[in-house]
């Protein structure tokens, strides 16, 4: 590929009718919808309708007029068929370190002649929070944490696993788990499998159901574009419902939450999963950004992701300057979500002189460089802009200078 | 009084100037503050700018630039004085299920000896729920759930008790507790008291360090304007800080998230009783309502709420055909919350008729009409005219039409 030839790539885009329908700010080329994707604008509008009309206007009576009693489910089951999941097994609620304590505490009790649960010391921290909190409270003997190199996972299901708990992507490498693999090595030892999706749901396909995955957990506020904070999702398999209760069990899990009976019998299926009183204006924003999705397909925006993130490491490599940059993602497509990281030894100081010039990236503990690709929205360009920056950047040591931002006037 | 004098009430009310600042349908008249607070302007423009400027225009940058990660803990010190608590001890987070069950994992783990988990029948179920599901993961010998009646309550506190476990005011009935002798009951026996103020908070003068309550939880939603589904709030005394973790880890709650260190260490203080990441739209909508504290007086909101309630039952009691009216909520105002509710065996009937004429009230199983009066929009005038229309409906028999409300136009 020449160094032009990337344009025709853009021109050729099938997802390039999708940019236009998020505010993205001009000046800046946005790699950080990882970690929060931008505003639709229809999810502007549809807030305004929410909180004018359906809040101002209808007051108590939105809860059925304007279905927010149900929209708990009804923001699921659009979500579901990007995680490949059927009917009746995604709810949204809570956030995802909440939702692992539901999915977790289900696992042990499903199996409680098992304790362990096992993770990959790469594991997003929260995840391994919401396990040692478990440990604490239930004690070694009902709870019990392994944590491995992510590298060596397989070989560690034995026996005493109860659960495997992994991220599909890794929130800091992109290195893309093999579910397929991993569930079956699981089932084949009798364990069952917890994934997190926070940095896959909305970028990759997902089978959930055909790999007969038993649990999972995702975030509504990165690739799915649902707002800071927005409510996250869990999926229970079918197989694994109705037959213990999960143990945050609040009165929106409840069989009939409006008979205000003094004991609690859970909703039967998913519905048992929400706990409190959802908060209505974040579930109505993800509601309305899932709805991009009716034009959109998940097999085109995994195309173009790696399309996306093979340009931005081939140009890096390209790049003469470039070679003190170490990838710290996986080179190999197949093996990578839709992130790509380096590690330099001035990490943090390259990332601040490329957000002061409005390539907004983000630095991660302790030397790591990441970049986030959202085909949606990111182009060719943005990838050619980037590399270009980047290697003025480290080649010319724009970094060192502590004025580099203030006079080129960005703040 | 004569008919006529609750006009000089409103005329004299220092409060009248607040009810313009909220959107209010001019039809309808609104008497369910107590279950989900209207639309104030301020937070419609709040919104719009969280929404189009911080998310839309600043991105991921906004959780600095904008304060988006310290707003749990801005919002919670604008409650606190509502609470009558000092700094450091309230924090927003999640819903009030949520946060009951970090609350009595906290005293159970401060007191292992005590498992007995005491409250009331009457409680709202949200809370017994919480319990019920700690009893069954952590089994009787760590957690046990006492209900009686709201009435004896004080009499069975005793060296088992762990924790009191009660509503300030009854959702159902009104009735407000005496927060003062049952914490002080509570700490004769080395008990400790967690109170639900979902119903209290914003509308009556609370004193929890004055009164050395140990945990709170309560609710955005309701007379604090918040919005659907608002984040809750929790209360931890700070004589209780920082001794125990509480169980649900997540990363939010650690002392440096953004180190993404693989162990847990929380954070010192209240903010550990953060989890996940918190719905930023959400509590901007509650910071904002918030802001309308700064220049109204909670004691003046008390006053007029017992203007309010005691109109509303005189007039009920002086309407010839009302008798069919059995108060369930005490006469007595110092024993009153801001929610008058009456029984009639027709109750179901008797709501739908009012809501069809444009009264917002609700109704709660088996015969309750509920009227919840919030003083910062709702009027003595509002308070006749509701009785004027209830006396029609009952009266006439109105509620057996099951065309009255369409005839008229209403839905």
């Amino acid at each position: 590929m020449t160094q032009d030839q990337y344009k025709q790539l853009d021109l050729d885009d099938p997802l390039a009718s999708i940019r236009p329908m998020f505010y993205l700010p001009e000046d800046r080329i946005y790699l950080d919808g990882n970690s929060l994707g931008p505003l639709l604008k229809r999810v502007e509008s549809r807030l305004q309708k929410t909180i004018r009309d359906e809040w101002g206007k209808d007051l108590i009576a939105s809860w059925n007029r304007h279905n927010w009693i149900n929209l708990s489910l009804t923001v699921a089951e659009k979500i579901a068929p990007l995680l490949g999941a059927g009917a009746g097994q995604v709810i949204c609620a809570d956030s995802v370190s909440i939702n692992l304590f539901k999915l977790i505490v289900t696992a042990l009790q499903l199996n409680p002649a098992r304790a362990q649960v096992l993770t990959v010391e790469e594991m997003f921290p929260t995840d391994l929070y919401m396990v040692q909190g478990l440990e604490k409270l239930l004690g070694a003997d009902r709870c019990s944490l392994q944590s491995v190199k992510e590298i060596n996972l397989i070989e560690h299901i034995d026996e005493q696993t109860n659960l495997v708990l992994i991220s599909h992507v890794n929130f800091r490498t992109g290195y893309l788990n093999d579910l397929k693999r991993i569930t079956e090595a699981a089932h084949d030892h009798g364990a069952m499998v917890l994934v997190d999706l926070s940095h896959s749901a909305g970028v990759l396909p997902i089978e959930l159901d055909a790999i007969e995955v038993d649990f999972a957990v995702g975030c509504g506020y990165k690739f799915l574009n649902g707002g800071p904070g927005a409510p996250a999702f869990l999926y229970v398999n079918a197989r694994h419902q109705d037959q213990v209760e999960q143990p945050l069990s609040g009165w929106m899990g409840h069989q009939a939450p409006f008979d205000f009976s003094p004991d609690y019998v859970p909703r039967a299926g998913i519905a048992q999963y929400q706990s409190g009183t959802p908060g209505i204006i974040g579930l109505s924003a993800l509601d309305e950004a899932m709805d991009l999705w009716q034009e959109v397909q998940i097999s085109a925006v995994r195309k173009k992701s790696i399309s996306l993130t093979e340009l931005f490491i081939k140009r890096v490599q390209d790049a003469n300057d470039l070679e003190e940059l170490v990838p710290v993602s996986p080179l190999d497509a197949g093996e990578r979500g839709s992130q790509v990281s380096f590690s330099h030894k001035s990490g943090y100081e390259i990332v601040q002189a490329l957000i002061a010039q409005g390539i907004i990236c983000d630095y991660r503990q302790p030397d790591i460089l990441r970049f986030g690709f959202s085909p949606l929205y990111n182009s060719h360009r943005d990838v050619v802009k980037t590399v270009e920056l980047l290697n003025d950047i480290v080649k010319n040591k724009r970094y060192l200078d502590p004025e580099y931002g203030v006079r080129h006037g960005v703040t």
